[in-house]
Protein backbone atom coordinates (compact mmCIF):
# COMPACT_ATOMS: atom_id res chain seq x y z
CA UNK A 1 0.00 0.00 0.00
CA UNK A 2 1.10 3.96 -0.58
CA UNK A 3 -0.52 6.96 0.05
CA UNK A 4 -0.07 9.96 -2.35
CA UNK A 5 -1.41 13.51 -3.34
CA UNK A 6 -2.47 14.38 -6.49
CA UNK A 7 -3.90 17.60 -7.98
CA UNK A 8 -2.78 21.07 -8.31
CA UNK A 9 -0.22 22.44 -5.77
CA UNK A 10 -1.81 23.56 -2.55
CA UNK A 11 -5.26 21.73 -3.79
CA UNK A 12 -3.60 18.14 -3.70
CA UNK A 13 -6.26 15.27 -2.69
CA UNK A 14 -5.50 12.38 -0.35
CA UNK A 15 -4.94 8.90 -2.36
CA UNK A 16 -4.14 5.73 -1.64
CA UNK A 17 -2.79 3.14 -3.91
CA UNK A 18 -3.74 -1.00 -3.63
CA UNK A 19 -1.63 -3.65 -3.90
CA UNK A 20 -2.40 -4.02 -8.16
CA UNK A 21 -1.37 0.19 -8.34
CA UNK A 22 -5.10 0.74 -8.56
CA UNK A 23 -5.56 4.18 -6.97
CA UNK A 24 -8.49 5.11 -4.28
CA UNK A 25 -9.56 8.23 -3.04
CA UNK A 26 -9.14 9.25 0.55
CA UNK A 27 -11.01 11.87 1.24
CA UNK A 28 -14.20 10.19 2.56
CA UNK A 29 -11.52 9.40 5.78
CA UNK A 30 -9.14 12.55 5.30
CA UNK A 31 -9.03 15.96 4.45
CA UNK A 32 -4.98 15.65 4.17
CA UNK A 33 -2.08 13.33 5.09
CA UNK A 34 -0.86 15.29 7.60
CA UNK A 35 0.55 15.01 10.96
CA UNK A 36 -3.19 14.37 12.66
CA UNK A 37 -3.92 12.19 10.53
CA UNK A 38 -0.84 9.92 10.92
CA UNK A 39 -0.85 10.47 14.36
CA UNK A 40 -4.57 9.14 14.27
CA UNK A 41 -3.77 5.72 13.15
CA UNK A 42 -4.11 7.38 9.75
CA UNK A 43 -2.61 4.44 7.80
CA UNK A 44 -3.91 1.78 9.46
CA UNK A 45 -7.56 3.03 8.77
CA UNK A 46 -6.65 3.54 5.08
CA UNK A 47 -5.53 0.16 5.63
CA UNK A 48 -9.05 -1.50 7.01
CA UNK A 49 -10.87 1.08 4.36
CA UNK A 50 -8.90 -0.11 1.16
CA UNK A 51 -9.52 -3.96 2.09
CA UNK A 52 -13.56 -3.13 3.21
CA UNK A 53 -13.76 -1.27 -0.20
CA UNK A 54 -14.76 1.93 1.36
CA UNK A 55 -12.64 3.74 -0.66
CA UNK A 56 -13.87 4.66 -4.20
CA UNK A 57 -11.38 4.43 -7.30
CA UNK A 58 -10.20 7.46 -8.57
CA UNK A 59 -8.42 7.88 -12.01
CA UNK A 60 -5.11 9.17 -11.63
CA UNK A 61 -4.40 10.10 -15.13
CA UNK A 62 -3.19 13.83 -15.93
CA UNK A 63 -3.77 14.47 -12.33
CA UNK A 64 0.10 15.86 -11.08
CA UNK A 65 1.54 14.04 -7.94
CA UNK A 66 2.52 16.50 -4.61
CA UNK A 67 4.35 15.46 -2.18
CA UNK A 68 2.73 12.43 -0.32
CA UNK A 69 2.48 14.57 2.96
CA UNK A 70 1.13 17.55 3.84
CA UNK A 71 3.56 20.79 4.54
CA UNK A 72 5.77 19.28 7.05
CA UNK A 73 6.32 21.64 10.38
CA UNK A 74 10.24 20.53 10.62
CA UNK A 75 12.19 19.54 7.61
CA UNK A 76 15.31 18.03 9.35
CA UNK A 77 18.42 16.77 7.36
CA UNK A 78 21.38 14.60 8.26
CA UNK A 79 24.40 15.40 6.80
CA UNK A 80 27.65 13.24 5.01
CA UNK A 81 25.56 10.01 6.41
CA UNK A 82 27.62 8.04 3.95
CA UNK A 83 30.96 7.19 4.17
CA UNK A 84 31.81 7.89 0.26
CA UNK A 85 30.14 10.78 0.22
CA UNK A 86 31.45 12.42 3.04
CA UNK A 87 34.87 10.91 1.63
CA UNK A 88 34.24 12.78 -1.96
CA UNK A 89 33.49 15.96 -0.28
CA UNK A 90 36.91 15.86 1.53
CA UNK A 91 35.17 15.30 4.95
CA UNK A 92 36.22 12.71 7.85
CA UNK A 93 33.10 10.60 8.10
CA UNK A 94 30.93 12.38 11.59
CA UNK A 95 31.11 10.15 15.02
CA UNK A 96 27.59 11.90 15.69
CA UNK A 97 24.57 12.55 13.10
CA UNK A 98 25.43 15.95 12.07
CA UNK A 99 21.68 17.83 11.51
CA UNK A 100 20.43 20.85 9.94
CA UNK A 101 17.38 21.95 8.31
CA UNK A 102 15.49 23.18 5.33
CA UNK A 103 12.53 26.04 4.92
CA UNK A 104 9.80 23.99 4.87
CA UNK A 105 8.33 25.62 2.01
CA UNK A 106 11.22 23.51 -0.05
CA UNK A 107 8.76 20.35 -0.24
CA UNK A 108 7.27 19.90 -3.38
CA UNK A 109 6.08 17.02 -5.78
CA UNK A 110 8.57 14.45 -7.04
CA UNK A 111 8.13 15.18 -10.84
CA UNK A 112 8.02 18.79 -9.78
CA UNK A 113 10.47 21.66 -11.83
CA UNK A 114 13.76 22.26 -9.41
CA UNK A 115 13.97 25.66 -10.41
CA UNK A 116 17.68 27.14 -10.66
CA UNK A 117 18.15 30.03 -7.89
CA UNK A 118 19.11 33.56 -9.66
CA UNK A 119 23.43 33.50 -9.09
CA UNK A 120 23.79 29.78 -9.03
CA UNK A 121 26.34 28.23 -10.23
CA UNK A 122 26.21 24.75 -8.42
CA UNK A 123 23.24 23.24 -8.19
CA UNK A 124 23.54 19.61 -7.48
CA UNK A 125 21.29 16.41 -6.89
CA UNK A 126 21.18 14.31 -3.66
CA UNK A 127 18.89 10.98 -4.13
CA UNK A 128 18.00 10.47 0.03
CA UNK A 129 15.70 8.28 2.01
CA UNK A 130 13.27 10.34 3.50
CA UNK A 131 11.48 9.10 7.11
CA UNK A 132 8.31 10.83 8.01
CA UNK A 133 7.35 10.81 11.41
CA UNK A 134 4.42 9.23 12.64
CA UNK A 135 3.84 10.09 16.13
CA UNK A 136 6.31 12.44 19.10
CA UNK A 137 9.23 11.55 19.91
CA UNK A 138 10.99 13.06 22.62
CA UNK A 139 14.22 11.39 24.31
CA UNK A 140 13.09 8.01 23.32
CA UNK A 141 14.79 5.19 25.33
CA UNK A 142 17.19 3.42 22.60
CA UNK A 143 17.46 2.98 18.53
CA UNK A 144 14.41 0.26 18.69
CA UNK A 145 11.50 2.69 20.36
CA UNK A 146 12.08 4.21 16.76
CA UNK A 147 10.32 2.15 14.44
CA UNK A 148 6.60 2.96 16.77
CA UNK A 149 7.53 6.79 15.77
CA UNK A 150 7.91 6.29 11.96
CA UNK A 151 5.36 6.25 9.78
CA UNK A 152 6.77 5.73 6.38
CA UNK A 153 9.18 6.52 3.80
CA UNK A 154 9.85 8.23 0.60
CA UNK A 155 12.10 9.55 -1.80
CA UNK A 156 13.51 13.20 -1.57
CA UNK A 157 16.00 14.93 -3.84
CA UNK A 158 17.96 17.43 -1.01
CA UNK A 159 18.97 19.43 -3.46
CA UNK A 160 21.46 21.86 -2.59
CA UNK A 161 23.62 25.07 -4.23
CA UNK A 162 26.99 24.23 -3.31
CA UNK A 163 28.72 28.16 -3.79
CA UNK A 164 25.54 28.98 -1.31
CA UNK A 165 25.87 25.94 0.91
CA UNK A 166 29.60 26.34 1.34
CA UNK A 167 31.27 29.22 -0.06
CA UNK A 168 29.29 31.90 0.99
CA UNK A 169 27.72 30.39 3.84
CA UNK A 170 30.27 30.96 6.86
CA UNK A 171 29.84 27.37 7.32
CA UNK A 172 26.02 26.66 8.21
CA UNK A 173 24.59 24.67 4.93
CA UNK A 174 21.15 25.78 5.54
CA UNK A 175 21.97 28.70 3.40
CA UNK A 176 22.10 26.34 -0.38
CA UNK A 177 19.67 24.06 1.18
CA UNK A 178 16.24 26.38 1.25
CA UNK A 179 15.70 27.35 -2.26
CA UNK A 180 12.37 27.34 -3.77
CA UNK A 181 11.51 23.56 -5.00
CA UNK A 182 14.71 22.48 -3.58
CA UNK A 183 13.13 19.04 -1.77
CA UNK A 184 11.10 17.46 -4.59
CA UNK A 185 9.44 14.40 -2.46
CA UNK A 186 7.31 11.20 -3.60
CA UNK A 187 5.93 10.02 -5.32
CA UNK A 188 4.49 7.50 -2.09
CA UNK A 189 4.54 7.34 1.20
CA UNK A 190 5.19 4.25 1.65
CA UNK A 191 4.14 2.66 5.43
CA UNK A 192 6.99 1.13 7.24
CA UNK A 193 5.08 -2.08 7.75
CA UNK A 194 4.75 -2.16 4.25
CA UNK A 195 8.62 -1.31 3.67
CA UNK A 196 9.81 -3.76 6.09
CA UNK A 197 13.46 -3.13 6.63
CA UNK A 198 14.70 0.02 5.75
CA UNK A 199 18.09 -0.78 5.81
CA UNK A 200 18.87 -2.45 2.83
CA UNK A 201 17.76 -0.03 0.38
CA UNK A 202 19.33 0.52 -3.11
CA UNK A 203 18.76 4.49 -3.98
CA UNK A 204 19.88 5.73 -7.60
CA UNK A 205 20.09 9.02 -9.68
CA UNK A 206 20.76 10.07 -13.01
CA UNK A 207 21.47 12.95 -14.85
CA UNK A 208 19.97 13.60 -18.50
CA UNK A 209 20.00 9.34 -18.22
CA UNK A 210 23.45 9.23 -17.48
CA UNK A 211 23.64 7.14 -14.23
CA UNK A 212 25.10 9.02 -10.91
CA UNK A 213 24.39 7.50 -7.79
CA UNK A 214 24.07 3.77 -7.18
CA UNK A 215 24.29 2.85 -3.49
CA UNK A 216 22.44 1.44 -0.51
CA UNK A 217 20.92 2.25 2.62
CA UNK A 218 23.28 -0.19 3.77
CA UNK A 219 25.95 1.88 3.29
CA UNK A 220 24.97 4.62 6.07
CA UNK A 221 26.80 5.42 8.67
CA UNK A 222 23.81 6.29 10.92
CA UNK A 223 20.83 3.87 10.43
CA UNK A 224 17.19 5.31 10.43
CA UNK A 225 16.78 4.07 14.12
CA UNK A 226 19.99 5.81 15.40
CA UNK A 227 19.02 9.29 13.58
CA UNK A 228 15.53 8.89 14.97
CA UNK A 229 16.40 8.36 18.67
CA UNK A 230 19.75 10.81 18.35
CA UNK A 231 17.84 13.50 16.94
CA UNK A 232 14.66 12.56 19.79
CA UNK A 233 17.63 14.02 21.88
CA UNK A 234 17.60 17.01 20.35
CA UNK A 235 14.25 18.09 19.89
CA UNK A 236 10.57 16.98 19.98
CA UNK A 237 9.67 14.94 16.52
CA UNK A 238 6.31 15.97 15.86
CA UNK A 239 3.71 13.43 13.77
CA UNK A 240 4.62 14.75 9.72
CA UNK A 241 8.07 16.05 10.42
CA UNK A 242 10.11 15.10 7.26
CA UNK A 243 13.89 13.75 7.66
CA UNK A 244 16.37 13.37 4.79
CA UNK A 245 18.79 11.07 6.37
CA UNK A 246 21.85 11.89 3.79
CA UNK A 247 23.03 11.17 0.48
CA UNK A 248 25.11 8.83 -0.57
CA UNK A 249 28.61 9.42 -3.18
CA UNK A 250 28.30 10.23 -6.97
CA UNK A 251 27.25 14.07 -6.28
CA UNK A 252 28.66 16.47 -8.36
CA UNK A 253 30.42 18.43 -5.42
CA UNK A 254 32.81 15.25 -5.92
CA UNK A 255 34.15 17.00 -8.50
CA UNK A 256 33.49 13.97 -10.76
CA UNK A 257 30.16 15.26 -12.47
CA UNK A 258 29.13 18.69 -14.19
CA UNK A 259 27.08 20.91 -11.83
CA UNK A 260 23.27 20.64 -13.12
CA UNK A 261 21.90 22.97 -15.88
CA UNK A 262 18.42 24.79 -16.61
CA UNK A 263 17.16 21.99 -19.35
CA UNK A 264 18.64 18.89 -17.30
CA UNK A 265 16.98 16.41 -16.23
CA UNK A 266 17.07 14.71 -13.01
CA UNK A 267 15.92 10.78 -11.83
CA UNK A 268 16.12 9.64 -8.89
CA UNK A 269 14.19 5.99 -7.24
CA UNK A 270 14.70 3.76 -4.25
CA UNK A 271 13.88 0.49 -3.91
CA UNK A 272 9.80 -0.24 -3.01
CA UNK A 273 9.74 4.20 -2.97
CA UNK A 274 9.53 4.62 -6.08
CA UNK A 275 10.96 7.15 -9.03
CA UNK A 276 11.12 10.72 -9.39
CA UNK A 277 11.67 13.29 -12.44
CA UNK A 278 13.05 16.60 -12.86
CA UNK A 279 13.88 19.35 -15.28
CA UNK A 280 16.07 22.30 -14.38
CA UNK A 281 14.41 25.40 -14.93
CA UNK A 282 15.99 28.79 -14.21
CA UNK A 283 14.52 30.40 -12.09
CA UNK B 1 -0.09 49.21 19.63
CA UNK B 2 0.89 45.97 20.14
CA UNK B 3 -0.36 42.88 19.79
CA UNK B 4 -0.17 39.45 21.62
CA UNK B 5 -1.68 36.19 22.62
CA UNK B 6 -3.00 35.18 25.89
CA UNK B 7 -4.08 31.96 27.77
CA UNK B 8 -2.88 28.24 27.95
CA UNK B 9 -0.44 26.71 25.43
CA UNK B 10 -1.57 26.11 22.32
CA UNK B 11 -5.36 27.56 23.33
CA UNK B 12 -4.04 31.58 23.05
CA UNK B 13 -6.24 34.24 22.18
CA UNK B 14 -5.13 37.09 20.26
CA UNK B 15 -5.22 40.40 21.68
CA UNK B 16 -4.31 44.02 21.37
CA UNK B 17 -2.41 46.49 23.98
CA UNK B 18 -3.38 50.01 23.42
CA UNK B 19 -1.32 53.40 23.87
CA UNK B 20 -2.38 53.81 27.29
CA UNK B 21 -1.76 49.40 27.96
CA UNK B 22 -5.07 48.56 28.16
CA UNK B 23 -5.87 45.02 26.74
CA UNK B 24 -8.63 44.50 24.00
CA UNK B 25 -9.95 41.08 23.01
CA UNK B 26 -8.62 41.09 19.36
CA UNK B 27 -10.96 37.68 18.50
CA UNK B 28 -13.65 39.45 16.50
CA UNK B 29 -11.22 40.30 13.79
CA UNK B 30 -9.51 37.01 13.70
CA UNK B 31 -8.50 33.82 15.62
CA UNK B 32 -4.86 34.10 15.35
CA UNK B 33 -2.14 36.48 14.80
CA UNK B 34 -0.77 34.48 12.19
CA UNK B 35 0.79 34.86 8.50
CA UNK B 36 -2.85 34.53 6.98
CA UNK B 37 -4.00 37.58 9.66
CA UNK B 38 -0.59 39.45 8.86
CA UNK B 39 -0.61 39.02 4.90
CA UNK B 40 -4.47 40.24 5.18
CA UNK B 41 -3.55 43.56 6.58
CA UNK B 42 -4.31 42.45 9.69
CA UNK B 43 -2.16 45.02 11.59
CA UNK B 44 -4.13 47.90 10.19
CA UNK B 45 -7.77 46.13 11.04
CA UNK B 46 -6.85 45.49 14.35
CA UNK B 47 -5.60 49.53 14.77
CA UNK B 48 -8.46 50.73 12.54
CA UNK B 49 -11.22 48.46 15.08
CA UNK B 50 -8.94 49.69 18.20
CA UNK B 51 -9.66 53.40 16.75
CA UNK B 52 -12.99 52.47 16.45
CA UNK B 53 -14.14 51.27 20.19
CA UNK B 54 -15.26 47.74 18.13
CA UNK B 55 -12.62 45.94 20.64
CA UNK B 56 -13.64 44.73 23.35
CA UNK B 57 -11.44 45.27 26.92
CA UNK B 58 -9.99 41.86 28.17
CA UNK B 59 -9.08 41.31 31.71
CA UNK B 60 -5.86 39.77 31.29
CA UNK B 61 -5.06 39.35 34.85
CA UNK B 62 -3.56 35.90 35.52
CA UNK B 63 -3.38 35.19 31.89
CA UNK B 64 -0.40 33.49 30.37
CA UNK B 65 1.04 35.72 27.85
CA UNK B 66 1.73 33.19 25.05
CA UNK B 67 4.40 33.79 21.79
CA UNK B 68 2.55 36.82 19.88
CA UNK B 69 2.67 34.95 16.56
CA UNK B 70 0.89 31.42 16.03
CA UNK B 71 3.56 29.03 15.33
CA UNK B 72 5.79 30.13 12.44
CA UNK B 73 6.46 27.53 9.14
CA UNK B 74 10.19 28.46 9.66
CA UNK B 75 12.46 30.22 12.82
CA UNK B 76 15.66 31.03 10.64
CA UNK B 77 18.82 32.69 12.57
CA UNK B 78 21.56 34.89 11.99
CA UNK B 79 24.81 33.88 13.51
CA UNK B 80 27.34 35.97 14.53
CA UNK B 81 25.63 39.46 13.58
CA UNK B 82 27.59 41.45 16.57
CA UNK B 83 31.23 41.18 15.76
CA UNK B 84 32.37 42.02 19.94
CA UNK B 85 30.09 38.97 20.47
CA UNK B 86 31.47 36.88 17.34
CA UNK B 87 35.15 37.83 18.74
CA UNK B 88 34.21 36.80 22.62
CA UNK B 89 33.70 33.38 20.86
CA UNK B 90 36.44 33.05 18.82
CA UNK B 91 34.98 33.71 15.46
CA UNK B 92 36.16 36.45 12.74
CA UNK B 93 33.31 38.04 12.22
CA UNK B 94 31.13 37.02 9.15
CA UNK B 95 31.07 38.87 5.57
CA UNK B 96 27.62 37.98 4.85
CA UNK B 97 24.83 36.85 6.72
CA UNK B 98 25.36 32.96 8.38
CA UNK B 99 22.09 31.12 8.08
CA UNK B 100 20.91 28.76 10.16
CA UNK B 101 16.96 26.88 11.62
CA UNK B 102 16.24 26.18 14.73
CA UNK B 103 12.95 23.77 14.64
CA UNK B 104 9.94 25.89 15.13
CA UNK B 105 7.85 24.03 18.30
CA UNK B 106 11.14 25.66 20.39
CA UNK B 107 8.90 28.98 19.97
CA UNK B 108 6.84 29.57 23.16
CA UNK B 109 5.98 32.13 25.65
CA UNK B 110 8.01 34.90 27.40
CA UNK B 111 7.63 33.80 30.53
CA UNK B 112 7.29 29.72 30.11
CA UNK B 113 10.17 28.18 31.91
CA UNK B 114 12.80 27.06 29.88
CA UNK B 115 13.86 22.91 30.02
CA UNK B 116 17.69 22.19 30.33
CA UNK B 117 17.84 19.26 28.43
CA UNK B 118 18.77 16.14 28.94
CA UNK B 119 22.40 15.94 29.60
CA UNK B 120 22.62 19.19 28.92
CA UNK B 121 26.03 20.45 30.60
CA UNK B 122 26.51 24.15 28.59
CA UNK B 123 23.05 26.19 28.83
CA UNK B 124 23.61 29.53 27.27
CA UNK B 125 21.06 32.69 26.87
CA UNK B 126 20.95 34.86 23.97
CA UNK B 127 18.91 38.62 23.57
CA UNK B 128 17.31 39.10 20.35
CA UNK B 129 15.68 41.43 17.75
CA UNK B 130 13.18 39.14 16.36
CA UNK B 131 11.74 40.17 12.77
CA UNK B 132 8.24 38.45 11.86
CA UNK B 133 7.69 38.49 8.36
CA UNK B 134 3.79 39.68 6.94
CA UNK B 135 4.67 39.56 3.01
CA UNK B 136 6.36 37.14 0.89
CA UNK B 137 9.60 37.98 0.09
CA UNK B 138 11.20 36.34 -2.70
CA UNK B 139 14.11 38.18 -4.60
CA UNK B 140 13.74 41.68 -3.38
CA UNK B 141 15.90 44.07 -5.58
CA UNK B 142 17.32 45.83 -2.40
CA UNK B 143 17.48 46.52 1.18
CA UNK B 144 15.28 49.07 0.92
CA UNK B 145 12.68 46.50 -0.26
CA UNK B 146 12.79 44.89 2.83
CA UNK B 147 10.64 47.55 5.34
CA UNK B 148 7.15 46.48 3.34
CA UNK B 149 7.20 43.08 4.42
CA UNK B 150 8.22 43.26 7.93
CA UNK B 151 4.99 42.97 10.06
CA UNK B 152 7.09 44.05 13.12
CA UNK B 153 9.22 43.16 15.65
CA UNK B 154 9.70 40.95 18.99
CA UNK B 155 12.17 39.86 21.72
CA UNK B 156 13.46 36.62 21.47
CA UNK B 157 15.40 34.07 23.05
CA UNK B 158 17.50 32.15 21.33
CA UNK B 159 18.20 29.86 23.87
CA UNK B 160 21.66 27.54 23.22
CA UNK B 161 23.34 24.59 24.56
CA UNK B 162 26.52 24.97 23.42
CA UNK B 163 28.38 21.75 24.00
CA UNK B 164 25.15 20.35 21.56
CA UNK B 165 25.62 23.04 19.15
CA UNK B 166 29.45 22.64 19.10
CA UNK B 167 31.27 19.58 20.62
CA UNK B 168 28.57 17.21 19.36
CA UNK B 169 27.63 19.02 16.18
CA UNK B 170 29.89 18.54 13.71
CA UNK B 171 29.99 22.26 13.01
CA UNK B 172 26.00 22.63 12.55
CA UNK B 173 24.88 24.63 14.79
CA UNK B 174 20.91 23.42 15.07
CA UNK B 175 21.36 20.49 17.51
CA UNK B 176 22.23 22.96 20.28
CA UNK B 177 19.41 25.53 18.98
CA UNK B 178 16.17 23.17 18.73
CA UNK B 179 15.04 21.54 22.14
CA UNK B 180 11.86 22.30 23.72
CA UNK B 181 11.43 25.34 24.95
CA UNK B 182 14.33 26.96 23.34
CA UNK B 183 12.51 29.98 21.95
CA UNK B 184 10.94 32.31 24.15
CA UNK B 185 9.14 34.74 22.85
CA UNK B 186 7.22 38.09 23.02
CA UNK B 187 5.72 39.56 25.34
CA UNK B 188 4.26 41.57 22.26
CA UNK B 189 4.56 42.11 18.31
CA UNK B 190 5.13 45.16 17.77
CA UNK B 191 4.37 46.92 14.60
CA UNK B 192 7.34 48.17 12.37
CA UNK B 193 5.05 51.46 12.24
CA UNK B 194 5.02 51.52 15.78
CA UNK B 195 8.75 50.42 16.36
CA UNK B 196 10.03 53.41 14.17
CA UNK B 197 13.88 52.62 13.82
CA UNK B 198 14.78 49.15 14.79
CA UNK B 199 18.17 50.17 14.33
CA UNK B 200 19.14 51.59 17.42
CA UNK B 201 17.38 49.48 19.70
CA UNK B 202 18.80 48.77 22.99
CA UNK B 203 19.43 45.25 24.27
CA UNK B 204 19.89 43.58 27.36
CA UNK B 205 20.03 40.65 29.29
CA UNK B 206 20.50 39.79 32.83
CA UNK B 207 20.78 36.45 35.00
CA UNK B 208 19.71 36.00 38.76
CA UNK B 209 19.53 39.85 38.54
CA UNK B 210 23.33 40.54 36.69
CA UNK B 211 23.57 42.19 33.96
CA UNK B 212 24.75 39.75 30.99
CA UNK B 213 24.09 41.67 27.96
CA UNK B 214 23.87 45.04 26.96
CA UNK B 215 24.57 46.56 23.40
CA UNK B 216 22.24 47.68 20.83
CA UNK B 217 20.88 47.06 17.28
CA UNK B 218 23.01 50.04 16.22
CA UNK B 219 26.16 47.31 16.72
CA UNK B 220 25.08 44.57 14.18
CA UNK B 221 26.87 43.34 11.50
CA UNK B 222 24.04 42.90 8.90
CA UNK B 223 21.37 45.49 9.74
CA UNK B 224 17.74 44.17 9.47
CA UNK B 225 16.71 45.46 5.91
CA UNK B 226 20.28 43.90 4.72
CA UNK B 227 19.42 40.39 6.24
CA UNK B 228 15.45 40.22 5.19
CA UNK B 229 16.71 41.34 1.14
CA UNK B 230 19.79 38.21 1.75
CA UNK B 231 17.51 35.74 2.91
CA UNK B 232 15.20 36.67 0.18
CA UNK B 233 18.17 35.67 -2.43
CA UNK B 234 17.88 32.23 -0.26
CA UNK B 235 14.67 31.09 0.52
CA UNK B 236 11.03 31.97 0.28
CA UNK B 237 10.09 33.83 3.18
CA UNK B 238 6.92 33.42 3.83
CA UNK B 239 3.84 35.62 6.23
CA UNK B 240 4.39 34.81 9.71
CA UNK B 241 8.06 33.51 9.55
CA UNK B 242 10.81 34.65 12.64
CA UNK B 243 14.07 35.88 11.87
CA UNK B 244 15.97 35.86 14.95
CA UNK B 245 18.99 38.42 14.00
CA UNK B 246 21.97 37.58 16.11
CA UNK B 247 22.87 38.08 19.76
CA UNK B 248 25.08 41.00 21.06
CA UNK B 249 28.59 39.90 23.24
CA UNK B 250 28.01 38.50 27.11
CA UNK B 251 26.41 34.82 27.24
CA UNK B 252 28.37 32.54 29.03
CA UNK B 253 29.93 30.88 25.86
CA UNK B 254 32.61 33.51 26.41
CA UNK B 255 33.81 32.08 29.90
CA UNK B 256 33.26 35.45 31.44
CA UNK B 257 29.76 33.98 32.88
CA UNK B 258 28.88 30.73 34.22
CA UNK B 259 26.20 28.71 32.10
CA UNK B 260 22.84 28.43 33.18
CA UNK B 261 21.82 25.68 36.09
CA UNK B 262 17.75 24.73 37.00
CA UNK B 263 16.76 27.46 39.16
CA UNK B 264 18.21 30.40 37.42
CA UNK B 265 16.34 33.33 36.50
CA UNK B 266 17.58 34.55 32.69
CA UNK B 267 15.73 38.01 32.13
CA UNK B 268 15.29 39.69 28.47
CA UNK B 269 14.61 43.19 27.55
CA UNK B 270 14.69 45.51 24.04
CA UNK B 271 13.78 49.21 24.20
CA UNK B 272 9.77 49.35 22.97
CA UNK B 273 9.43 45.84 22.79
CA UNK B 274 9.23 44.77 26.47
CA UNK B 275 10.77 42.25 28.46
CA UNK B 276 10.78 38.47 29.36
CA UNK B 277 11.70 36.45 32.29
CA UNK B 278 12.22 32.79 32.93
CA UNK B 279 13.10 30.16 35.38
CA UNK B 280 15.52 27.35 34.33
CA UNK B 281 14.03 23.91 35.17
CA UNK B 282 15.16 20.16 34.78
CA UNK B 283 13.35 19.04 31.69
Amino acid sequence: MELLRLGPLGHERPAVRDGEGEVHDLSPLTDDIDGAFLAGDGIERARDALHANRLPRLDAAGLRIGAPIARPAAVICIGMNYAAHAAETGAAPPTAPVIFFKHPNTVVGPDDDVLMPRGAAKLDWEVELAVVIGRRAAYLDSPTDAAAHIAGYAVANDVSERAFQIEHSGGQWSKGKSCATFNPLGPWLVPGADVGDAGSLGLRSWVNGSPRQASSTADMIFDVARIVWELSRYMVLEPGDLINTGTPEGVALSGTFPYLAAGDVVELEIDRLGRQRQVVKEG
